[in-house]
């Protein structure tokens, strides 16, 4: 049975399939007749969105990718509080007893590390990881580098910025491992020196034989950039500090080439001024809607729809 | 773009349009042939019922009037306390970020005032404001004045007895206003005198000479009344007073015309007992449901799917 | 009209009826012609899910069911904290709104004792009973005896083995309850002493000559049964107490016959060991799914799209 559960456990070429799923149905959904046929392809199946803690913005994604796609969905947005679970039920026990309900996905967002991998061991349908405790967000993760090719038209041969807080931010740690599975990149990561990326990232990039430089000078660094990845710093934990070197406005992106992609994964609170908003470099929003175009990709793909990846063997077509 | 912001916003012509059509989709609800059509109208379509703070009531008249036209419905349902507004994220990121989840439709209850219009600046879809803090529930004062017609078979050459808080009651003042609009009406306030109705409604009225009176006496009132509002007075902050003048029963019933309209926002919660309930003049549960078709035509409305009003230039239909 | 309120409402031929219909609906589910059948039964119908308190379980066994049926589902999952019944609203005027959006069913979870019963008074459409207090819970109780049908192929003639904490346990009193409209059974009550079934039951079994003994010894009573029915035995209220003799694990397995059959309404939270659950036996995730079949034909007939029963007179079919 095909999961998804983290990102690592893609390769290229099925990433590549993915995403030219993704960008396919994208451009179908504005077209009226491709998007009339988009919302019956998945007619009569049904996916349940399961979060046991609130993740407002990947769960409405995750219901509109479905919904498009013409699936049902039952969600429920706060189990670990008011399900089963709150009188001592496993994670184990709560899946199989919604299988049973006979959903044909389960989309599954829990506070604890390795929950994905937990509730794939048991469920009876497929189970999509909407991120683990501090562990796992896969698609997030997908849709970064989705976005890339989707804006830049490649994924190698590239230099990106990858900036922020580096040493907890999840988002950017999973883009650095990703981007090394494509030729010819290079990587600056950019952070107050207090906040900057791990060991294993660094081990994993000279293993993939990945240049990376480090600084925490972002105007030194952008004007090379084919990408600038940003992210929060979160202030919050880091009072007293003056982060403003890490506030990304119009006099960065006068630094910027014109071809740079700007993401960020979103929210933001000020590390992006609302100024760049306009700019066409800046591709956080689109971002964002790219990832429901990804999430359904790989819906199609956990049902069998798209060809097979290394987690599954065969079976191209869905009966 | 169409938004549904301010009750203000509609002139008597596309009022009356709207009204129309509500009543068109009300008869056609139960014919079995043109409710299996209805329920076809807007299928492919998707609304997104995006509260900030819970409200029940108003959420699921919207996703049923949204399910009953065949569209999609995602919903988040508080999402001031769970979502990345919680995290400091403006409500305009919010709602761009949603756009791009490629709703045709966001529905938006937010605790601010002002934030409908906040949405409608950067939406890339129409937005219907079902209640921004202590400002506008444009939706509700349609549903009260389309009551009115639907049961009088008119809005106009009325005596209409608006009564209870009338000093912070939103529903009462928004049909104050409205009314204004059509010719021949007058109103009776009746209120405790320290609840009384604000100097800039009764300015309003005497610009658009709307004859009116105010008095504490709810009997000296009713046997004039064509149409009797009643709201809350909103005992929680008047502990102390004597309010019962204020309660509605059959005494009062038996001083109303025969024909009389008894029209409540709802929810009562005392104020009209309910022995009064059975009486056919009792017409606030049918007004409750006239807001769901007054929904239904909104949906329409800002799909373009009906003729264009004052916020829009053309386009008769969708396609 | 057709509610569903009580599990005493239902006679023997109409607990057999649903039985064949849910049965019916199982088969067909993982038939594909049919289950693309079954997904257009109620299509253009639509199902309110009104929970005044969260049983997440209970409500997405209800969605799933009506989507599955091609109804549409509104959802409400705190109605208590969060809707006009927060304001003071009673349940009866909240009913009747929700029926002016014009659902086709309403499911009624709520924390008051009858309060199914009170909104059934007032409904305009069916109500079915989701829980109600310390109440009924219905379906629950027809789906552990359809799990019995449908293991065995007949719920007569049996030795049910009902265990755990009898004196609360509302699943266990019930089940001891409709096991007695069918000839030929008998049941052995299995709990501590402080926690046995209470007198009512017992009086109502002694009246339907439905022989019963009861003891505190667990493996005593295995080996005759046919059916072992086992609950939870509550600790949180029974500090101190060492109920190690009420959990059953493989030990206990290896002591009953090879074809009874091991239920429990779930969640369990240690009560029976995960190494029973690989036992073809352990029926009790089963059990669970069935729980959503019994639904779909409870929908189906309160819709009346099922024979009649007792709670209504005719109509064959719903036009």
């Amino acid at each position: 049975m095909r999961h998804v559960l983290r990102s690592q456990q893609f390769d290229e070429e099925l990433l590549l399939l993915l995403f030219e799923r993704a960008a396919d149905l994208q451009t179908n959904f504005d077209d009226p007749r491709r998007h009339r046929m988009m919302g019956q392809l998945l007619a009569g199946s049904m996916l349940f969105n399961v979060f046991y803690e609130p993740s407002t913005r990947t769960r409405m994604s995750f219901a509109a990718a479905a919904q498009h796609l013409g699936m049902q969905v039952v969600t429920t947005e706060n189990a670990r509080e008011f399900s089963s679970s709150a009188k001592g039920e496993t994670l184990e026990d709560s899946i199989r007893v919604m299988c049973e309900y006979r959903p044909d996905v389960i989309v599954l967002r829990h506070h604890e590390d390795g929950a994905a991998e937990r509730a794939a061991v048991v469920s009876g349908v497929p189970v999509i990881n909407a991120g683990d405790g501090g562990g796992q967000h896969p698609t997030q993760a997908l849709l970064d580098l989705y976005t890339i090719k989707h804006e830049l038209e490649r994924i190698s041969n590239l230099h990106l910025l990858i900036g922020g807080d580096l040493a907890r931010g999840r988002t950017a740690r999973s883009l650095a491992y990703l981007i090394s599975k494509f030729p010819g990149n290079r990587i600056t990561f950019v952070s107050p020196r207090e906040l900057s990326v791990g060991e294993d990232i660094k081990q994993h990039l000279s293993e993939h034989e990945v240049p990376y430089s480090e600084t925490e000078e972002l105007r030194d660094a952008l004007p090379e950039a084919d990408v600038v990845y940003w992210t929060r710093t979160q202030l919050e934990r880091h009072k007293g500090q003056i982060l403003d070197p890490f506030v990304l406005g119009v006099d960065e992106l006068a630094l910027m080439k014109q071809d740079t992609v700007l993401l960020h994964p979103l929210p933001r609170i000020g590390e992006i001024t609302v100024e760049v908003d306009s700019d066409p470099r800046a591709a956080y929003f689109r971002q964002a809607g790219n990832g429901m175009f990804v999430r359904m990709a790989l819906i199609e793909w956990v049902l069998e729809l798209l060809a097979p990846g290394p987690t599954s063997d065969d079976s191209q077509e869905r009966t």
